[in-house]
This record gives structure tokens, sequence and C-alpha cells, in this order.
């Protein structure tokens, strides 16, 4: 059973103790693979996004934000970024994070939902966010350094919310 | 004759002069029109990034911003912003900004450039990207809300630097 609710500032630490393998290894999200945890807890939990942690049986296991991807006209669109625990994958809750969002980002007054940079070789998240309407809009050539495969391609990917797909 | 430099905090006056109308108007910029000067000189001069001025006949008409547009794995491609006083239009700012950008990004060691939210109505702006080898690489479908128009698309585009196109 996974609930989601909003993160408190008690929760920092098991975000970070989240977010810190992913960022070490640098091959999905494009953070400095040093970053610190004030940074990480800034970008991740930082004052113009909401926050929420994914628990299940008394613990944290995963956690999301959520933002509008940009300012004035671009603001009805928001981006999200998930993290699940390394330990916990494959147990749902990145799909429990994302169904999530998929309810609360128009209940925020959100039109579409744009995730900016997947690393293509992230096939898990790319065929999850598939599964779920998204669809590569955009194509970064090379857009991405991976720590062992080199120079690869990111993906722009885009789902509108509430709304028949404008396309 | 239009010279570029490096901007100083004895510019910001005349940096804040030449962006204010341009995020007032809210017609190209995804920024918040009700931005303040203390907000918008963050934005545009902040720490991590380098901001130029273009000058004539000793006044500032243009100005612009280079920095990483993504960190870890996706620092090697930059993001470059740009404005030309309104007064001065026509007079080839943008261009010499243009091009003085793509000589300064490769050597600041960067491979590509991209532009994430160029709104579509902006065709002097995409022309203008477009004749000097950008592509659009991506589309947000109605991704900005225009002060006249409504919803219109805003487009990712993308150019390779002093390497062959990675396409």
């Amino acid at each position: 059973m996974i609930t989601i609710r909003s993160a408190k500032r008690s929760d920092h630490d098991a975000i970070w103790a989240i977010l810190e393998p992913v960022f070490r290894a640098g091959d999905t999200y494009a953070i400095d693979a040093g970053i610190g945890r004030a940074d990480a807890l800034a970008y991740w939990c930082g004052p113009d996004q909401e926050t929420f942690v994914a628990e299940a049986d008394g613990a944290v296991l995963g956690t999301y934000y959520m933002r509008p991807n940009q300012r004035g006209g671009g603001r009805h669109v928001c981006n999200c970024g998930y993290v699940t625990a390394r330990a916990a994958q494959g147990r749902g809750i990145a799909r429990a994070m994302l169904e999530h969002s998929l309810g609360a980002a128009p209940r925020a007054g959100f039109r579409a939902m744009q995730y900016n940079f997947v690393v293509s070789t992230n096939s898990r998240a790319v065929a999850l966010w598939r599964a779920y309407g998204f669809r590569i809009v955009g194509v970064i050539a090379q857009g991405f350094r991976h720590p062992e495969q080199g120079y690869v391609d990111a993906y722009v990917m885009y789902r509108a919310l509430n709304a028949p797909d404008p396309e």
C-alpha cells in the first residue's frame, strides 16, 4: 500500500537519502554528480514547487516535485521530477507517483505536463511515460553525456491534461 | 559599429531599461510580466552565466546571456537569451549578438546551443535562428499563452557548434 503526501521539512533526510545515489550516478538527471545536500534539497524542495513523498510500511521510498515549467505565458505547463529509492525499485512507486501527479496537476491549474530532459537510455522511464500518454515532442541530439555510454540523446516529453491532446 | 563586451555592474540600469519593456509585454519571454528589477537582473546576470552588452555610439542597445542549459551530463550544451532595445531594432544588434555568442560558446567549451522556448509567433527571431543553422527540434503544443493570440506553440531550437550536426 503506497501513500503519497506533501513533503515536510522532517522528510529532508529521507529525501536526500533517495536523491543522493541517483544524482551521484549521473546517468539519469542532468545534475552535477558532486552536488551537496543543501543544493540538492534547494533544487528538489524549492519555494516555487510542491514536493511529495511516497510512503509504504512507514518508510519514504520515493519523492517527486511539481512546478511551473516556465513563467509568464508558459506557466500553465508543469514540470515534474520523480525518484524512487534504489532498494524499492520494481514495487510500483514511480507509477504511483506519476498517477498522483497526473491527478494533482490539473487540480493545481496546469493544462499540460512536460519533461524537459529525459535521457534516452533511461528506457524504463521512457516506457512508463509513454504508457501514460506522454509523447516525445523533441529530441536533443547528443544532449547528455552518459558516464558509460558517452553522448546520447535527450528527449522532451509532453502530454496534455484534462483536455484532448493538442496535436 | 556595434561592439560587444562583458557586462559590468554599472550596466545594470541600461540592461534593465532594455529588459523591462520586453518582459512587461509578455509576448516573447516566458517571464512573469510583473517581474521587478532585482529578479530580472538576477535572472539575466546570475552568477552561473556570462552576460554581455552590445554598444553602438556609446549606448547600450542590446544584451545577451550564456549559461549551461543543464547541469551534470547536460552541461556541454549552452543556452542564450538575447534582447535588443526596442528603439534600436532593425539595426543588426540581434544578429551581432548571435554571431558573438556563436563564437564565444565553443571557446567556453560548449558543443551545442539550445533555445528552450522560442515562442512560435516570434517569427523574426525564428527566422534569424534558422538562418544561422538552428533547427526546430521540438514543438511544445500550445506551450505559450500569448497576451493577444492565446495559446500558441513554443519551439525548442538547437544547433551543434564546431562539429558536424549530430543528426
